[in-house]
């Protein structure tokens, strides 16, 4: 029960030509055309292997292979096709291509199937307009808030689910809690170099950590740049530089366990001639445990405070949305290593310091993640890079476990 | 020969109406839609007013009252229309009206006219595009390089020139040198608080502050937020931090005669959950003295260049565009004084600390500029405010040096 070296690479190119960039990446945000293009390609895909093709309320795309009985149980394979700006090739595309040679090999096996399988992609994962939306949503995690309040723009968020055909109702309406589904299982890379510091084949996944994100506006007042006095102006802009600067000085002092990250400041008016009359800082932090990720956002709090007050400025910090750790569940686990065994490959256990479609996914049934090595530890860039032989080794390993899930080990 | 003050403030408010904001202020950046409408209103109060009305290949737009011989000088009296992003209702427009009113007023007098008069609204004063746009193509001062690096997306700034029917080689052709010119007045707020607090009613200005604008972009990698190594980053904004703080701290500790301004930042990619790659900067200087300012630029270049080294950072210190400095014309000075001492108004000299279209207008013939009070010092901002019997005062007074040159005091 081997996997197709030539289909999966055939499977993993076509999967990778929207969006493509000149330096190797990928830039597909979700709904976006580009990323449309890119679920286009996998239904042609589902559609001229023979499979069973289903878009859900939440735009999630599954190439489904029935196992004969209705009421089976389905063992869900899955990922996603969407991409940061500017992102890489194999973040999210490898496990949806993984995916799809799981089923194909499998089915190509012959033997009967007591379950049915799905590869499915989830919608924006990447958190374009709302983390992990596709698979909170299939999940029955969403909330009507969660969709009041997209990253971008809401009449942008509107416009885009518009061109995919979706609707926050229906996002709504898209949860498969009470059907019954046999595991959820995913192949990514890494995104680290724990793998490869290590020398390790496949990463076993115990849990992600939680994500907490903020917008930190600091708000002055508009002067002319040339004629009012320097030390008379309220420059929101002060305050932002010196809060950006505090929340690394803050990690790396006194929570070398946590990261944070300031991805993005906008400027209000934003010309060269007017003092900034307010900022936003866009900021996320990360950790495992919940409680230690609250002392983090009370000291980046207090510094946020410290540093509108050094400048005359006043200060609005907004939580914006998090996404909760989540445990793998250990048997899927047990599962995952078994195949790692027979197929030679070393490994080892290693928490996600990213948020994946599986932490949805183990809200809903046993979920497993496999991670497989990042040359040099870059993700969400175009420098990202995994070698093919540790893909084929990947899928390897997730079609051993699903061949074992599914009974026809 | 007195200003209609009825007339004076029916002109004001019909020149204030496009782009109000809720907050007291004017939002028509140049060639904006309500830009443009602003601009219509204009040319209904010439025409209701039976002056000539003519725009030039820069898009300017005059009201004009010939004297009859058509060899005669014209003597200019103008300002703009535009106004910054959420700016005041007086910076600009308050000269506007004010020159139609001279021009009307002129016209009640009844006296034989040996000069051309002609009110001028400039195209882009504020530089929504390319800094005083309209006046430096009239004065001949504009080339093409000034229109092939807008401030503004190139593609955005071809779309504005579409809308308001303009090309760059017609801007190019704007000029006005060689055309007989009696010289050039202008009535401008302060946008600062020297008149305020020292009590005087008009100010005369001796000349302007240059603008020197630069594009300062901080180079690193962008990476997961989550996955990577707080200390491997190559974290753009922490340079570009740095740098925004140490603008301030080196303009106040080493050249309190100077002032700057980092009036935008923007983010790429710009996600919560990326580490920024690149940051742009958007940074001007002003100062009288070009050799002083050449100071200034160094010890920021000398900023730049360790914020980015502190965080192992590329870095691109890109001068943009200037304004030169220049000097009004003395006899200029005089007729605007001698005005104000016929009003029975006090008055002082002073340098401007902002751009206006006067500078450009006396490299191509005799110019001058009078101030009135603002209060509290406020401009770019809906604060902006000048009292109306100071407006009126300023007209008063523009039409008492403006009769005196056109030979009708």
């Amino acid at each position: 029960m081997p996997v197709n070296p030539e289909r999966f690479r055939a499977t993993f190119d076509a999967l990778t030509r929207a969006g493509a960039t000149p330096a190797g990446g990928l830039n597909r945000p979700a709904l976006s055309e580009l990323h449309l293009e890119a679920r286009e390609a996998f239904r042609m895909l589902a559609l001229k292997h023979g499979l069973d093709f289903r878009v859900d309320e939440a735009g999630n795309h599954s190439a489904v292979l029935p196992c004969g009985r209705p009421d089976a149980p389905t063992l869900l394979i899955g990922s996603h096709l969407d991409s940061v700006p500017n992102g890489g090739r194999f973040d999210g595309t490898l496990g949806i291509a993984a995916a799809l040679e799981v089923v194909f090999a499998l089915r190509e096996t012959g033997k009967p199937r007591t379950v049915t399988l799905e590869a499915i992609d989830f919608t924006d994962e990447e958190g374009t307009w709302v983390s992990l939306m596709g698979s909170r949503a299939a999940a029955g995690l969403l909330i009507e808030d969660d969709l009041q309040s997209p990253r971008g723009h809401p009449e942008a968020f509107q416009e885009a689910l518009g061109r995919a055909g979706l609707t926050r109702a229906g996002i709504l309406r898209a949860s498969r809690a009470g059907e019954p589904l046999a595991g959820y299982l995913e192949l990514h890379i890494e995104q680290g170099s724990r793998l490869v510091d290590t020398g390790k084949d496949i990463g076993v996944v115990t849990g992600m950590v939680g994500i907490w994100m903020y917008r930190v506006t600091f708000h002055g007042r508009a002067d002319h740049a040339g004629t009012s006095v320097m030390t008379d102006r309220l420059d929101a802009a002060q305050g932002a530089a010196t809060f950006c600067l505090a929340v690394r000085r803050t990690v790396l002092e006194r929570f070398p366990d946590c990261v944070a990250n300031v991805g993005r400041m906008t400027f209000a008016p934003g010309a060269f001639n007017i003092v900034p009359e307010s900022v936003t800082t866009y900021m996320e932090l990360r950790n495992q445990d919940p409680d230690r990720a609250q002392e983090l956002e009370d000291a980046l709090r207090a510094e946020a405070a410290r540093s509108a007050d050094l400048f005359g400025l006043g200060l609005d910090f907004v939580f914006q949305e998090s996404v909760r750790p989540a445990a793998m569940d250990e048997e899927t686990c047990h599962a995952l290593e078994d195949a790692a065994n027979r197929l030679d490959l070393s490994h080892r256990r290693l928490p996600s310091l990213a948020g994946h479609d599986a932490q949805s996914m183990a809200r809903l049934c046993p979920a497993g993640l496999i991670f497989v090595p990042s040359v040099g530890g870059y993700s969400h860039s175009p420098r990202e890079y995994t070698r093919w032989r540790d893909c084929l080794q990947g899928a390897e390993t997730l079609l051993g476990a699903a061949g074992a899930l599914a009974g026809m080990g």
